[in-house]
């Protein structure tokens, strides 16, 4: 399928991997650059030397394009794209902060630069700077997300009538069916974290890909609303933080001292179901199994096309 | 188009319009079922006898089918039910409760009811008792909403999977691309609400209506959370709420005290922008004009063959 995300990545099918934390180390981003999607490293989780590791390791596992995703609120950013531009990486998602004071050194470095945004403005903003596509996530994904809690739904038409650049979609999409959902919007991509975390070749704890399938519709929430919005599947320490939420209320200091303890890695990556944040998208309920990263690539092509035959069968 | 929704309703468009308080009399349900789509009375803020009146002009204004929306934890339910089956109403959208007590008496009475769920628990309940439809709705939605927060993209297929019965998307909806968009997901049908609740016949305030047309993707939120929440465009009052319920947390008490009174007839009915709630979607930041109600379904079906040829192009 061509798209201009297709092309913009070199790329066979329109499907991006999210770049997540505790998930996304070279297994998965080479799986699925070598299933014909696009693979990214999640670098949010690691440190400098970690990250030029796993770069490395993709570079010898693929020969197709891969990525990589940066939060740019990272202390060490500076130190964390001299890295990725050594190792010349040249795809670039960037989130969590604004892309405008980094993307003239990506540029000159060749790179292609996607920003991840959840509202209208930040998508105005990210093409005014230069980026040359976004991915617009909607409330319903995974992890960290939005203050405005727009959802997919509402957020990719209202995206794509404002801006000119490509848009992949993200949140809430987790087969073929979303993926058309998100195309006849108007996304002309599609970005998937919850369905790849829940892979063979995901780098996170057995536990944790466990929960994603046993999830339902209703087990994930948000908790720190307002501040750092993070979605997770309920677990006691999820709850606990809801509870206190609904009842006092969340201040940032308070926010810091519950999340910032390492509380994505115990959950995720150590697979501690009592006292870890095990982030997952609503769309987990549409997980069922744990399956190689390629596979999840092929069925969800097979889908789309079944789901698109299903619509032409819808005559006026 | 025939989908099950469309036989169930003998309407000509799977476009079902939502009965909304203070937007949904007669003259908006008469244009829209005359439009060959479904108008619905909202009887949730009608009493008795207005109900009645404004059923028995509708009857007047179209032979085409139309229904009524039932919000049933109303005190006086029963005899709000005595008057819709006295007028031969024969379509049944129930709300806000639970279906199961009363389909005994709307079958006998030869009715079809339908049931507005927002997760798969109440999709599979509203299943059992004997609902013929059920409209499955997200939390981009306008008004009362879930407590799980599920969005309509998450929700659909998870819903479309457990169910036989058909099923109507709504939340987010409101032009051609969201409905093929929900089509993609599996439903057969659409509710929309915002879209026309901003139309000429719509019996809201003309304040309200432009408020609407005004939105954009981020002026809406939910408050009373994981008690009853609503959302609404923000404004004077509604950010108020938010502020303390952030601060403070908020209780059943506080939101009586807060929402109950009378509350969305000010917002959407009087046009009062500093102490009223007008409830609307996310889906606001898509509505650009107000229309007339019959317009409003030409063009969603004629953007919906749009959206429809569009992704044809997508070829793999």
């Amino acid at each position: 399928m061509t798209t201009r995300i297709t092309e913009l990545f070199s790329i066979d099918h329109p499907v991006i991997q999210g770049g997540m934390v505790w998930v996304s180390g070279w297994k998965l981003a080479s799986a699925v650059s070598n299933a014909g999607a696009l693979g990214l490293i999640g670098a949010g989780s690691m440190k400098i030397d970690l990250l030029r590791e796993h770069l490395q390791k993709t570079k010898s596992a693929t020969s197709k394009p891969f990525g990589v995703n940066i939060p740019l609120l990272r202390g060490d950013i500076d130190e964390l794209i001299n890295v990725i531009l050594d190792e010349q990486v040249k795809i670039i998602f960037t989130s969590a902060g604004h892309p405008g004071r980094h993307i003239e050194k990506f540029k000159k470095a060749g790179c292609t630069v996607i920003h991840v945004i959840a509202n209208v403005k930040q998508a105005l903003k990210a093409e005014e700077v230069g980026c040359d596509a976004i991915v617009a996530e909607g409330f319903e994904a995974g992890g960290h997300n939005g203050l405005d809690e727009i959802t997919t739904l509402a957020l990719i038409p209202q995206v794509v009538d404002a801006v000119k650049i490509p848009v992949a979609a993200a949140g809430g999409i987790a087969d073929g069916r979303g993926m058309l959902a998100a195309f006849a919007l108007g996304a002309e991509g599609v970005q998937i974290g919850t369905r790849f975390a829940a892979t063979v070749e995901s780098s996170a704890h057995e536990i944790y890909k466990q929960k994603i399938v046993d999830a339902r519709d209703s087990d994930t929430i948000i908790t720190y609303h307002n501040i750092l919005p993070v979605r997770a599947v309920k677990n006691p320490f999820m709850e606990q933080v809801q509870k206190e939420e609904i009842k006092k209320g969340m201040t940032r200091e308070r926010m810091m001292e519950l999340h910032a303890k390492g509380r994505e890695r115990k959950g995720i990556y150590e697979g501690n179901w009592e006292e870890g944040e095990m982030e997952m998208g609503q769309s987990s309920g549409l997980v069922h199994d744990i399956i190689p990263a390629g596979d999840v690539v092929q069925r969800m092509m097979q889908e789309f096309e079944e789901a698109k035959r299903k619509i032409l069968h819808t005559r006026p």
